[in-house]
């Protein structure tokens, strides 16, 4: 069956000096033809143009852009009509491709034709969203690296060296009279599963990395009640987002704000005072302090006075002690790294700031070139793991069972073909596609 | 001297799937072949390439497309950077940009060069910025009637005409021996000034249907407190915009709120309750609903239960009697036209929807294939015309001064080469560009 036509959207909504559509399938030249009243589009030519609306009036000019197939985004033919920067003209545009027998496209489904159609595999695919949502240039650099298709590569070497060594296996079945190995292969096939566990590791060691950049870092200021946490909140935010007063306990709820930290996004939460860690759960707003602790990157454990931190069980590399209030009073001397602040004044801001990014990316720095940049990734990588571990230990148990060391192979090539999207399985592409922005 | 080349995104800001940086002047052409490191560009041909950052790292992939100047927007080389709609990544485009000799490009700056270079003529080129701004599709037709020169070819037409019956003028100062004008050209200059002031008088009419659509309508709702003027806002609105309650005059401070009313942008304003036009002007919020009252295209004077409506002092086309509450009580029997309706049970709001936009399209018509769209449009053809007025009473008067009428003439041209921008003044520029947007 032939795809039918989709139009949308490409560039973002609004007001602007241009805005693009983009037309992807069979009919795209036709529909493009008749808004332009062209007789003829060359190929990758920008073709200044008229363009009229649904009634045969002129609506507006502009340019229209012809990509023909497959060689284009899609590997379909492609028109991108290219018109002054307005909603309203946007819309018309798509109404005339929708009347010109189009279909408005789903999110992501431009994208998608391109992995179907062969332009991208699925790890490629999945990079274009992340991509476009980067928050910051090191993000996009390390998102445009997969859509380069550099994780690709290297999954494709892990593919070819797993299927060498099954190639030999399987070389073996035929031949070899009993199940014994021979030295020689044992002591390849061993190589090969430690070298490919260790990529393995490797790349899932990078996720953390690749979600810090991309998903961003949860920290969370804790202490006891009236240490400054909404002010430090504000402080470091430079705006006005909690409610501070002098009465303990004002911030009832917990407020989250986002920054951007030497390119790292942060969900910086301000919560609840907790007046002491051993008193009982009073109330449900500390109850909810206690699981923002819980599940922050890092915690930032403000303390002030005479009294010592709160001790909340998160270790070491998690927390960062911070003394407030410094231009009140000096901070007593403790055997751990605090940095001494005053939120109110503006004193230590930057320092404490610097401590934070730096924790956080020492806690995810996975050194790899290759980064892992969603979940999707990182569980098939860790099943393919699981595999080869498996595999190995057989192979090390002597127990030489052949089959079943073959079976983990399959199994783990399966793992890596659906990463690259070689088996599809729809409710995979769903998946994948939907979090896409339409246009794309 | 050579202008600057300069730079800014095309596109609306935001995430997408692509957005346009523009660059515009002598070296466009170098920063293209830099950012892509490609060794040359074809003219009008949208070439793939790599984007690369400042430190040389690639950053994302894309399309170059260069216009090379005269036959571009602007009238010089342009080069049209498509990367993926992410703001970080536009940021950086620019960034790459200014570092290679680029300045970033003030609001309507493109624009200023297309006039500058004589692409567009200044009625041509304040129509770009309306465009975008457009809010309906008749308003977007309308602008691009402007720019596609159809106002510019009916100034140009009567410049002309201006022109011929100077020069029949200028010739008579030479041939003639006394200051009589033959009655032949008498007769010719009469017709020519009428048929001019005619056409200034469709123009100038035509300007509210231009504003009607462009700027958009004031339609106020008024009433004595507590006869559900805030609760018709909610309902036509179609949210909860302002707070209700059975207490008259909940309302205190004037609430306005924009809707699209079949392709007329009207903003509607909700006012404290008035008790009776022969009240004394008890409040500051009285004050204000006065002032709104006054200045509305359209009243919408509410009444309700056997109360008969205020008497605003508003002409009958400018007021449209609204009976609300009807799902309570039956409405008096007015010798004027009622709108009956219950804002509450929502009976009754299309049609009162339909007779507010009837009256605010037939209070503005001008049937005029072409209209006037800005204020410095309508003030520099008022102009014209009150020179043309002039010069046609001293031709009337028989006082045949030929000096005056032809320097009212030459006064009245000088209004359209200003309006055309033939006699560019800066600040009259400087005004036309700077309600741009960037990056057109």
């Amino acid at each position: 069956m032939v795809p039918d036509t989709i139009v949308a959207p490409a560039t973002p909504p609004g007001y602007g000096g241009l805005s693009v559509v983009r037309i992807s399938g069979n009919i795209a030249c036709d529909i493009g033809l008749s808004i332009s009243s062209r007789s003829f589009l060359k190929d990758r030519y920008s073709t200044y143009s008229i363009l009229l609306d649904i009634d045969g009036q002129k609506m507006d000019d502009g340019l229209l852009t012809y990509f023909k197939g497959p060689n284009s985004y899609t590997g379909e033919d492609v028109v991108e009509v290219s018109c002054h920067g307005n909603p309203i003209i946007v819309d018309r545009i798509v109404s005339f491709a929708l009347n010109g027998g189009a279909r408005l496209a789903e999110p992501g489904e431009f994208t998608k034709r391109a992995f179907l159609n062969g332009r991208l595999d699925l790890v490629q695919a999945e990079s274009v969203g992340k991509l476009i949502e980067s928050q910051s240039i090191k993000a996009s650099k390390m998102n445009n690296k997969v859509l380069s298709g550099h994780l690709s590569d290297r999954l494709f070497e892990m593919k070819n060296d797993i299927l060498s060594s099954l190639s030999f296996l399987e070389f073996e079945f035929d031949i070899s009279e009993d199940d014994d190995l021979n030295t020689g292969l044992i002591k390849k096939l061993h190589n090969s599963l430690n070298n490919n566990i260790l990529a393995c590791d490797t790349l899932i060691s990078s996720y953390s990395e690749g979600r810090l950049y991309n998903k961003g870092a949860k920290v969370v200021i804790c202490g006891e009640p009236n240490v400054g946490k909404s002010t430090l909140l504000n402080t470091i935010l430079d705006m006005d987002r909690a409610i501070t007063s002098s009465i303990p306990g004002t911030t009832r709820d917990f407020l989250e704000s986002n920054i951007l930290l030497s390119g790292v996004p942060v969900a910086l939460t301000d919560t609840a005072g907790i007046r002491s860690s051993n008193d009982p759960l009073e109330s449900v707003s500390v109850d909810r302090s206690r699981r923002e602790i819980k599940n922050a990157d890092i915690i930032l454990n403000v303390f002030c006075g005479s009294t010592l931190p709160i001790d909340y069980n998160r270790d070491r590399k998690h927390e960062i002690l911070v003394y407030n209030k410094l231009d009140i009073k000096k901070p007593p001397v403790l055997r751990r790294k605090v940095i001494s602040i005053s939120a109110l004044k503006n004193i230590g801001i930057n320092k404490l700031k610097t401590e934070l990014i730096k924790r956080l990316i020492k806690n995810n720095d996975s050194s790899s070139d290759i980064i892992l940049t969603t979940r999707r990734q990182f569980n098939s990588i860790k099943e393919c793991k699981e595999c080869l571990e498996r595999a190995l230990k057989i192979l090390v148990g002597g127990g030489a069972e052949l089959e079943l060391i073959a079976f983990e192979f399959r199994d783990s090539i399966n793992h890596i073909d659906i990463l690259l999207g070689k088996t599809s399985i729809d409710d995979i592409l769903d998946k994948v596609f939907s979090d896409f922005c339409v246009g794309k």
